[in-house]
């Protein structure tokens, strides 16, 4: 069973195709510059050389159609023709409250995708651009819309309403939605099934570390709060977001400098976080290795993530009132250890005790850690996501040849 | 030994006449409306009706005049003259990083409180008129700055500096100040003299509430994290504060609504926090009594603000590593029990279990009160403040007659 991935943003698709059937990834790429001119199609399948294609691609629908061309190409061998794809499932960013799960595309769901969009004005118009030329593209081949909000609209009100005047979030839709909220349900199956648990008797905080960061209290398989809010900008300390700040700063600052409200936008969401700290965007392996080797201001960036971590960890098991085990999914990437020791230091109270010698030799993001100490209460794992096979997945269980994977043994 | 306290606000003066000697209160009121015109002064004694004296109080230093001639008036038996005050305590709201502890006032000083304007611009600016005209009238009089700020001065970089541009830091002083710092201090050291342990080894969460509310860890004396930031609108949810929101909500809704950054600052003071959520601006006691009778709002609000206290609870246990008590200062009134008891359940995993009997037995504010269950491994405390006796009490330490008052037993 072929499943085509897509996640469309303004300027690039990033696709993946799976055979769900051995979860095997056939070919992944990305499609860059759309609209800007000098656009490309990177190509990679396991074994072969990446390739790359220059075609120009004004707009999301000539993007798709390229896709398309290079996965049925003969000479790669992928697909004959489309019509093998059994679904394709597209990442949605703002499902609001409107979608508490992954659903089958019709127009309704596109128009309400679209009535969206003002709240994730970055993100919405081209999921929306992207779907639409998908399905002109493949009218017969059924296509799956996976939210990253769903997952949490199990929250409970005192979590997700704001101490802002409500009429804002009766009009205007202001609260907690959270994101990555894919990633975070495999995460908790995926932590339920090594705790050899049911997911319905597990309480877990689950940390996804991608380019954005985020949190998730999740009791009995149901996510109870979450650390990013109306936008992804909440939450912990991420590479370029600043996460949780005093929001009196944001008046503040744009009287003492006369920036404009997107100016400050522009400057929490791009020129934060880590970044904002050590003055230099540096990717974040980069970073973490610069912590590690004592450089000043990339340490302060670490412990400040750190700490902010350790925060929500203690935040998030008080929520829950009892802790089976935390979980570290996405970016499991060398230098991630740092992060994760300094965190965990100290949250013994809470049954949280690190192994430091496993933690520090898991560096690669390729399988399943147990990295708690020997007679620690609370379990500590190192669960690898890819977000795009967690799609893959989400749509795999809407076609009804889901869910098990979640329990299979890790790759 | 006779002391003064002033808190010296934009359109007002609170004021307090004590004998320190002997914790008593001789007289306490306000001068209200100064600058507006139809200014007055209230006149409360023990055992006395309150008394009002219209006067015209066109600015600060008539308005101190004013108190300065009420409380030597031979109709009042106070003093006789002002000589025989040993001391004038001023509130001062910001203290910046220059000042750690409560300092005697003099020129320096008044410049230095001054330079800081810009971080608390509706605080300093009274508060350093205040004490410019208390000079003037008073120039033989010791008189002390208390800073609301000072006591956090303590906090590690990772716990003060934000997630934001480090030049904001080192060109505009963006940083975590905290407020309430004495009476986080005061709470504390009453704390550690209840569990009969030095403070240096008490690691203790306060909670202070009043018009606003602010949450400390303090680590074995010193302040290590507080719930207030730049400003006194971080944090957990006030009367009409937001506390912690997305900061993405503040530009969000500017260019949703057209509002400037000074409208948005004002909704964020004056138009959240619980006023928001139950649309209504009511007294705390009035707003917790309609919750605890069903009101479906203020139901909603003090579930919002015991849930958001909750995760401060645990954030800091875990900030801390270990607790040794939780204190509840300050706002002590009827009430309150119904916050207690929402963001303290279901924290047994922290070693912190209430008696709800006695929680909710616990109805004015008048003595110190411990409220945990028998057996708790963290003893649950209900210490009254009065701002104005932990700003005596700071005066008197300069003074060299003061900190033997934490440890004496509770009036």
């Amino acid at each position: 069973m072929k499943i085509l991935t897509l996640n469309c943003r303004s300027f690039f698709i990033s696709y993946q195709l799976l055979e769900w059937t051995d979860r095997a990834v056939l070919a992944r790429g990305i499609v860059d510059r759309v609209e800007l001119g000098d656009s490309f199609l990177t190509l990679e399948r396991p074994g072969q050389p990446p390739q790359r294609v220059e075609a120009d691609c004004p707009d999301h629908r000539a993007a798709i159609d390229l896709i398309l061309q290079t996965i049925t190409d003969p000479a790669h061998g992928l697909l004959a023709r489309t019509d093998e794809l059994a679904a394709v499932g597209h990442r949605v960013v703002h499902g609001g409250e409107t979608f508490a799960r992954s659903t089958i595309i019709n127009d309704r769901v596109v128009e309400a995708v679209h009535e969206m969009e003002d709240l994730a004005p970055l993100h919405n118009p081209p999921n929306v651009t992207g779907i639409r030329a998908a399905l002109a593209l493949l009218p017969a081949v059924p296509q799956v819309a996976v939210f990253d909000t769903a997952f949490h609209q199990t929250m409970p009100a005192h979590a997700f309403i704001y101490p802002l005047p409500y009429e804002w979030y009766e009009h205007y839709g202001i609260r907690r939605y959270g994101f990555h909220g894919a990633a975070h349900c495999y995460a908790a199956r995926r932590g339920a099934a090594l705790l050899g648990r049911p997911s319905r008797e597990c309480n877990l905080v689950t940390v996804h570390i991608g380019t954005g960061i985020s949190i998730c209290a999740i009791k009995g398989g149901e996510s109870v709060d979450t650390s990013m809010g109306l936008t992804p900008l909440e939450g912990t300390m991420m590479g370029t977001r600043c996460g949780d700040i005093d929001p009196g700063i944001v008046p503040f600052m744009m009287q003492e400098q006369d920036f404009t409200a997107r100016d400050m936008d522009r400057i929490l969401n791009q020129k934060s976080g880590a970044a904002g700290i050590t003055g230099n965007r540096l990717e974040r392996p980069d970073y973490l290795a610069r912590a590690a080797a004592g450089d000043e201001r990339c340490l302060l960036a670490a412990e400040m993530e750190a700490y902010r971590l350790k925060k929500y960890l203690g935040a998030y098991t008080a929520t829950l009132g009892r802790l089976d085990a935390v979980i570290f999914s996405a970016g499991t990437g060398a230098g991630e250890w740092l992060i994760r020791e300094k965190a965990l230091s100290g949250m013994e109270l809470f049954g949280v005790a690190l192994d430091r010698e496993k933690n520090r030799r898991v560096q690669s993001a390729d399988r399943e850690e147990f990295i708690g100490a020997a007679g620690g209460a609370v379990p500590i794992y190192v669960i690898p996501t890819e977000e795009e096979m967690v799609l893959a997945e989400e749509v795999a269980g809407i076609l009804g040849a889901g869910p098990a994977a979640h329990f299979s043994p890790a790759a």
